[in-house]
């Protein structure tokens, strides 16, 4: 019995329940999410996606249309992982709103330093890559960055209900500026490949603010 | 003789004088930082960096080893090229420090809406898409930081000598936080496809400067 299954899974066919094609979704766009994070959606051949997890190709366009329609789920599915971060450090977190965003931010040269600051953040880079070639993504990822930024200036204005921050400040511009400078750290951070630049804008974020 | 000419150019041989290959080897370069500027650099193919020019295979392999040494020799021209409206801006204006810096932002401001916010920074650009994954690339976009840095830093100096910027701010670091952040504001003015993320950069910038 035990000799059947391995012949089987030998041959690369596997119980085609609906639990694997579950997994295999979900490994697809995780190996996607891994590769194009370091490498970039141009230099990441499917074949290589594909590989990376052993699932075959006929899987994959079972699940996809075609490579572009792969990016825009991976994009989707990276804005939802990246989200629920987002809620952990802000929302759920107990520490003052202010202490909280700085959390984030730690957690965030944290996961850099992990990977040896190769990874930044794929929204970022799929936005300097293909941000203004092809309209679809382009379109996907600022929308991406709207729902993000409504997190930020959530916690800002929780900031201002705590004192912690002026209530005059424009809190939708503030959280706008902490994406276009974070995501210029995190850029930054790859290339000397250590922590500083996230750090300084860091610094300088949390110094500008008034109280 | 005349004819003549025009049969030899026909079969792709131009005279070859010291002023063609002069001339070839800058088209090649301006070409490609037009081309790699709005692609990307693994976008971008050899043909059609040629193709726009009108330069032969033979010609680009007479002035560089690969691609590799391409994308490396475009690095020092992009930067040199840009050095020069850094000291336009900062060092040849009349204009106080502080002033001069505006009016670099502003002018990268219509450069970005000349080409539609298709081309962004070619150096955040390619640190974004490469440096991670190439060492030589990475090493070569960060020193092209560190000269850009020091342009900033000296104007910052200058605003403290013409009393506008407080002596007590660390100027080195402070050009460090513009560059960090400005990469991010052009990254964003591409997904934006305006200048709102540049006009907000430069105005939180601003407003963080004490006096």
């Amino acid at each position: 019995m035990t000799e059947t299954i391995v012949i089987k899974a030998k041959r690369g066919r596997p119980a085609k329940n609906k639990l694997d094609y579950g997994n295999a979704k979900e490994a697809l766009l995780r190996s996607g999410v891994e590769l194009l994070t370091e490498k970039g959606f141009n230099s990441t051949g499917l074949d290589e996606i594909l590989k990376r997890v052993n699932v075959p190709k006929g899987s994959f366009y079972h699940y996809f249309k075609n490579k572009e329609a792969f990016g825009i789920d991976i994009i989707d599915y990276y804005s939802d992982y990246f989200v629920k971060k987002l809620k952990r450090h802000l929302i759920d977190s107990e520490l003052p709103a202010l202490e909280s965003l700085q959390s984030f931010m730690e957690g965030a040269m944290q996961g850099m330093d992990r990977f040896d600051y190769k990874r930044g953040c794929l929204i970022g880079n799929m936005a300097q890559e293909l941000g203004s070639s092809n309209e679809n993504y382009r379109a996907k990822l600022e929308s991406v960055f709207i729902i993000w930024q409504r997190h930020i200036e959530n916690t800002l204005d929780q900031a201002k209900r705590e004192g912690a921050l002026s209530k005059n400040v424009d809190s939708a511009q503030l959280a706008n500026f902490f994406w276009i400078g974070w995501e210029g750290a995190v850029m930054h951070s790859k290339l000397t490949q250590n922590k500083q630049p996230m750090e300084l804008f860091a610094k300088q974020f949390f110094a500008l603010l008034p109280i």
